[in-house]
C-alpha cells in the first residue's frame, strides 16, 4: 500500500533577486522590483510530500510527529525570520528565486528522510506564485 | 482528450489511534494525543480525481451530478457525523489513520465508477496534514 | 491610538449534542446527526480579537508572543485532541454546541489578558458554521 | 535540475450548458440547472503549471513577468467578463464544460510558452469543482 | 447570553451592470467591463450573521439546521445559476451591483427570521470585493 | 442605504522591529526574531473597508474601479517590494510593526476619501496575525 502523505510547513523570511556581475539596470530589467537593494519579503508556505510503503503495524508511513520535527529543526528554525542573502551560509552566491530555495530545501529534507521514500517539495512564495521540485 | 476531474467533499468524524494489543504507554510513545481513550475529532475534506477520456457528444468526463451523487451516497452518508472506531464495519480492527482512511475511501469509490475512468482520493485530516491514494 | 489585534489558533476535538433528560428521539429531533451517541468531531479554528491602546514605546497593544503563549497555554492545551463532554471539567452538564464553547473560552480568556483591554472570541467549528462572543 | 513553476489567474464568465440539437427537455436531464437558457455564471480560477530547466544565470524556470503577461494577454483579457456561448470566437459549437474550456486555454497556452517547457493547466469553475489538462 | 452565529452559503450567477436610460458609452463610462451586454457571471458567496440571546435548553441561539433551510429555500434556490437581470422577479429595473444585491437578500431573510433576532448580510462577488448590509 | 464595501489588496514587504535607543538584548526581549538586524518580510494581505449611502443611480457606494485605484496609487505602490524601515519616509523613526503600519495606511486613505465615507482598515501580517484601525 503506496501512500503520499504531505505536511504544511512557513516561515517569513526577506530576499532580493540580483547579481553581483551585472548592473543594477540589468538587475532591473531582468528581476524588476525584486531586485530592489534594500530587500523586500514574504510569508513562505512550504508543502513536503513524502512517498512510499504504510507500515501495517501502525498504519503510518511515517510518523508525523518524526516529520514535523524534520521539518521545524532543519527548514522552519533555519530560514524563519531570516535574510535569504545574508543569514544562510548555504545560499551565499545563489541568487535566492523560489526555484532555488525550493531545491536547497529539497536538498535538506533529503538527507533527513530514510533513503526507501520519496520526497518532492512544494513552495509557496505567495499565494499566486509557487514552485515544486523535483518535476513530476 | 485525456483529462481529470476533481470533486471536494468532507465529513466531520471522531476517532483515537492506538492498538488494543499495545499498553497505553506504547500507544502514547507512537500516536501522541491521538491515542485519548475517550477519541477526538477532525473535519475531513476530501479531493475525488477522476481520470479518463472526455464524452464529445456532453464535453464531460462524467457528469458531475452522478459523481455528487456516489460521493454523498458511499462516503459522505456513510461517514458523516461517525465515530470512525465504533460505528464503521469496514474499519473494525483498523487504526483508523489517515493513511488507512484514505485507502478505504478509494477502496469504496472504485467499486462505484466506471473501470475505464482512473479514481485517486486526497483526505485532508487538517489544512496542514493530507495524504493521497494510489501515490502518483 | 485605539486598535484591535487578532490571533488564530485551532484544536481538534471530539463531542456530541444531547441533554440526559432528554429521550433518543428528542435528542435526535433537535440535534439531528450531531446527536450520535458515539460522538463525532472538528478542527475547531479560533481568532481571539483583543482591543486597546497601543503601548506608543513598543508600537504594540500587546506583545504577540505573551498572547500567542496565553491562548496555547490556557485554549489550546486544554482542548485539543480531547472529548469536549468527558474531558473538560468546565463543560460537565454543558451541551457542548459552538454557542456554549466560545463563551467558555471567552470566559477563560477574559482572566488572563488585563482589564483594560477588551476581548471577543470567533470559534469556526466548520468552514461554514461559526460563532462570535459577545456580539457586536 | 527540472522544476514545476505555478503561476494562479483568475476571470468572471458567463455560460450555459446546452446542446442546440438536443429538446430543452434532453439538455436538463443531461444538464441539470447549468442549462438555465439566460446563463449563470462563475469566478473561474486557473492554475498555470510549466515544467522544465532552470536557467542557471537567473536561478528562474522563466521569467515570471513574462508568464504574467502571456496569461493576462491570451486567457485574461479574452475570457474576462464575457459570455462563453456568445463572446467567444473559439467556443462557437462548443460546449462550454470546465473540460473543453480548460482544454482551449491549455491550447491557446500551449502556442505561446517556448517548446521545451511544459504546460498543464488547472481549472476551477468552483472550490468544489475543477479540472486539470492534460491530465498525468 | 448575547451571540453572533454565522452560516455560509453560495451560488453561481450571471449578471450585467447597465442603466437602460443610459447609453452604451455612459453605460461603459460608469461601469466598465461589468457593462458587457452578453452579461458575464459570479460565485456569489455569502455569510448570513444573525445575533440574539441563547436558547439555554438547547445552548444555540437559533437550530442550524432551520437556518440552513430558510437560506437554502428562499436564496439559494432563488438565485442559483440563475441570471440576475432576467430571472429574478424583485430585480426587474434594479441595477444588480453588490450593494443592491445584498441588500435584497437582507431584506428576503429578515422576513423569514424571528424579529427578535437581528440580521446582517455579507456577500462576496469574488475573493476581493465583497459587500456588508446593514453597515456596523 | 448605508453599507459597506470592502476590497482586498496585497503588498510583499521587508521590516525588522528594533529600537536605536534599546540595545540588541533589549531588542530580542521585546521582538524576539522579528529583532532580525538583516530584517525578514513578509506576504502582507489588506482588506479596505469603507462605509456609507449607496448611490441610487448607480446602485453602488462607491466606484470600485475608483477605490482599487485610490489602494493601488497610494498604498500597493509605496509599499510594494520595499523596505518598511529603509524606503519609507513616513515610517523614519516608527517601529514597523502592523499595528502602526496599519495606522499609517488608514491615514494616507482617509485623505483619499471623500469624507462623507468612513475608511476602515484591516491589515494581515499572516494568515494567523492581523490588526484593525480604527478599532469597532
Amino acid at each position: 500500500m503506496r501512500i503520499s502523505l504531505f505536511r504544511k510547513a512557513h516561515f517569513n523570511a526577506a530576499h532580493r533577486l540580483s547579481r553581483d556581475d551585472w548592473s543594477a539596470a540589468q538587475n532591473k530589467e531582468v528581476f524588476g522590483i525584486c531586485s530592489n537593494p534594500n530587500f523586500h519579503g514574504h510569508n513562505y508556505d512550504l508543502t513536503v510530500k513524502i512517498t512510499g510503503e504504510v507500515n501495517p503495524e501502525t498504519g503510518m508511513l511515517m510518523n508525523l510527529k518524526e516529520l514535523k520535527h524534520i521539518i521545524k529543526q532543519h527548514i522552519e528554525n533555519k530560514f524563519d525570520h531570516k535574510n535569504l542573502n545574508l543569514d544562510i551560509p548555504e545560499m551565499k552566491g545563489m541568487i535566492p528565486t523560489s526555484e532555488n530555495l525550493c531545491h536547497l530545501i529539497w536538498t535538506i529534507l533529503r538527507k533527513e528522510i530514510s533513503k526507501d521514500i520519496e520526497v518532492q517539495v512544494r513552495l509557496y512564495e505567495s499565494v499566486r506564485n509557487f514552485v515544486e521540485y523535483p518535476a513530476t
